[in-house]
């Protein structure tokens, strides 16, 4: 896939620069997004020819812009792929882990290490940036040897930055699942996994009766993620992954559209290997 | 319930004091805590005797922090309030619109004025802060007429600052719904609703059992927010709201039990009266 451009949130050295090369090789070219709303807008503007972006992390949960940003676009969804993710206190080379005043991170990078940083650095600042690697330059540019940056070991390595503390993460089972995203996606052949967006009715019972299509079909439900329905105060509209052949994914729609419900499929693409927690 | 100590997320003026004020009325006092988590604690310390905590937006969807709180302190609900949230742009008596050039905010504030912000500030920084009320006392700090902070009338008032844009979230149909917890609550008279957390078997078809127990009794659910389960990856348990008296709770219940469900209450409760749009 030599110079295919793919559009990531964060720039070099992110954990989302090493999932894009996993997925697409190594001679890719890399379109660096600030916010996730950029990484969609560079598939509307042909800036990309592919997205890779994730979706949920398994100590922080779904990302819920992402989610809406599925929806607004529809582009569809042609793989997945989980990232075992290590963070790395990362400082000025000789700086000092006692000493350190601020930590810059990604949200969802800060969030993954509450509890060693309010074990370890309770009283440092912890300011919201919006990428792990670009949190590695602002430090290196600010020259400050209290400050310090979370990210991966390629973020470090990619800025000359030292790793003050190693995988502090607050648990070992730390997951990033990626979509693979392709506007003039085809079939994937071998398709055994759909994401979908439910609407069901608001009368009491119809999300089970919902559920019900997929049990009654032996179709297990590996996600089930709620959203608000914009204007509709207090009502949700439901993101499920299922794990489903085409002919299940056939049949299940249209038993859905009989009860009622709407539904919107974002993707059917094959689903990723089982994780092994090393 | 003079004096009474209620920790609030925020300061003098955010939308947290403003629903403390309606909840318990005028002459409480209000213990800030900068953090989700520092309310909790406040309540562990002793330092409040209630709490009252934003759980979702109608707009932004569930506060994932909190849930997590919920969780981890099991501090029982004892009641909830919508609040009508209106965001208004500002800035320093004099400032221009068009002159701004940073706009600080709570992330879930920033979050309800993306169309706003994107049409009419879109070179404009979103710098997300703690509170929306601080962030107006940090932009009076600052003094430079180009930045601008998000938050309620209430706290353009607190500190004499100027409105530049008014009601500028994306929606009108936003609201915040908050909870009150009580350590030391004892039974609420005419509970209707409960929250709950549920824990099923990942057979296939396990939530849609679990479902059917509310189904069959006409128990409605009016709210299910999946979270992750920490240490098995991509696992989840249920937020669960339901509309239930203390026999149809005791039922389901035992019902779920008798599935294999784990089910923690962590509150039973008078819903709110049904929300008008105004």
């Amino acid at each position: 896939m030599d110079g295919m451009k793919i559009a990531i949130q964060g720039s070099t050295g992110s954990f989302h620069h090493l999932a894009a090369l996993r997925w697409f090789g190594e001679s890719i070219e890399i379109v660096p997004c600030e916010t996730f709303l950029g990484v969609f807008q560079a598939l509307a503007d042909l800036e990309a020819d592919h997205a890779i972006c994730a979706v949920e992390n398994s100590l922080y949960g779904s990302i819920n812009e992402v989610y809406d940003l599925l929806l607004a676009f529809k582009y569809p969804i042609v793989g997945e792929l989980p990232e075992h993710i290590h963070q790395q206190l990362i400082g000025l080379p000789g700086a000092d882990v006692s000493q350190i005043s601020r930590v810059y991170s990604h949200p969802v990078a800060l969030n993954q290490c509450r509890e060693f940083l309010a074990e370890h650095l309770p009283a440092a600042e912890k300011i919201e940036y919006h990428d792990t690697a670009e949190a590695v330059a602002l430090i290196k540019q600010l020259d400050n040897p209290t400050y310090a940056a979370i990210a991966g070991h390629a973020a470090a390595a990619h800025h000359g930055m030292q790793i003050l503390q190693e995988n502090i993460e607050d648990e070992r089972t730390n997951f990033t699942r990626f979509l693979i995203l392709d506007p003039s996606a085809s079939e994937v052949a071998g398709a055994n996994k759909a994401s979908l967006i439910l609407r069901t009715s608001h009368a009491p019972g119809a999300l089970y009766r919902a559920l019900g299509v997929f049990a009654n079909l032996g179709i297990n439900l590996t996600k089930l993620h709620s959203r608000p329905i914009r204007g509709q105060v207090w009502k949700y509209q439901f993101f499920i992954d299922i794990e489903a052949d085409q002919r299940q994914l056939d049949t299940a729609l249209s038993e859905l559209s009989d009860l009622g419900c709407e539904v919107t499929i974002l993707g059917h693409y094959k689903a990723a290997e089982e994780i092994e927690v090393d």
